[in-house]
């Protein structure tokens, strides 16, 4: 089935976020050639920050493509050279102040495996506590929510929290057994 | 804490995808402009096919950002003058060839809301048969995969599954309460 060869790709736009290219594809099978529009970028890595008393860390933050508010949870791009637990540790800092516990890795996924190359990585942190230093993006203004790990199917259900990627991390938080937690 | 305004947008590329743009926006309390780059679509739907049987039909197929063969459910995106539960009758005939079955809107989310302005749907399909006309976009090669509903969890353990998207579409099945879905 993975008859799909690349011939050409270019490079349409840069931006300090991503890159856009377009791909022009033959299928080797069918001998018809198409155009996709990728973006290409670092992986990106979310984090489930629980507090020793088992409270989940939340951030609410505004987003430009939504153009609201958005419940979430901690995370970032990935810099060089790191790997997903230390981008974890340094996004769950630098945003929300949390620091120290115990990291691991749940699982890797697509965010958008149609046009977006990049993957993305979802860390547990466990007994992180609010001894760090906040440190923020030039356009980042982040406040931060603390809530029982439990709330969390009623925020989605609720519509409180409605972005999918990190609705996606709790997915691999249950699947792994971890921390008691259950969608219902 | 919503404080941005825009300033200006500027359309950078125009694809037959989406388009993106750079906002220029304010932060009128902290008096800081920023640009951000967005990208504009229409919202799309995702479809969870469940036949009489109690099986979900899942699509195999090329995706060129991952550059990997993926499964994943069906969907695309709204076309004009559509609602949702129609992109989801109409992509589930076009992509699998199943029809009929009583529908129902499980969640709305938001597929990224850092860069993507759109929104994605996801829609329960019960009791879908066979009977339909298949008919890929050009650029469309799709399998159908049909596997018991609760396979879903493993397939997701395992990595077979890792299309952000669709994991995020059991999600609202399980807090929906729908056919007995639970991820563990």
């Amino acid at each position: 089935m993975e008859k799909w060869k690349l011939l050409d790709k270019k490079l349409l736009i840069d931006t300090p976020m991503f890159d856009m290219y377009r791909y022009h594809l033959l299928h080797s099978e069918k001998k018809t050639e198409h155009n996709f529009f990728i973006i290409e970028t670092f992986d990106w890595v979310n984090v489930i920050p629980i507090t020793p008393e088992g409270n989940i860390v939340l951030i609410k933050q505004y987003r430009a493509g939504s153009d609201s508010i958005t419940l979430e949870i901690p995370g970032g791009v990935m810099d060089k050279d790191e790997d997903p637990i230390m981008t974890a540790r340094r996004e769950l800092e630098e945003e929300t102040g949390y620091i120290n516990g115990e990291y691991q890795l749940l699982g890797t996924a697509y965010p958008n495996p149609a046009f977006l190359k990049n993957k993305i990585h979802f860390v547990l942190a466990r007994n992180v506590v609010p001894q760090g230093k906040i440190n923020f993006d030039p356009s980042e203004y982040i406040e931060t929510e603390v809530v029982p790990l439990s709330n969390i199917p009623s925020l989605i259900a609720g519509g409180q929290i409605r972005h999918a990627l990190a609705i996606t991390a709790f997915v691999y938080l249950e699947i792994n057994g971890c921390c008691g937690f259950s969608m219902h």
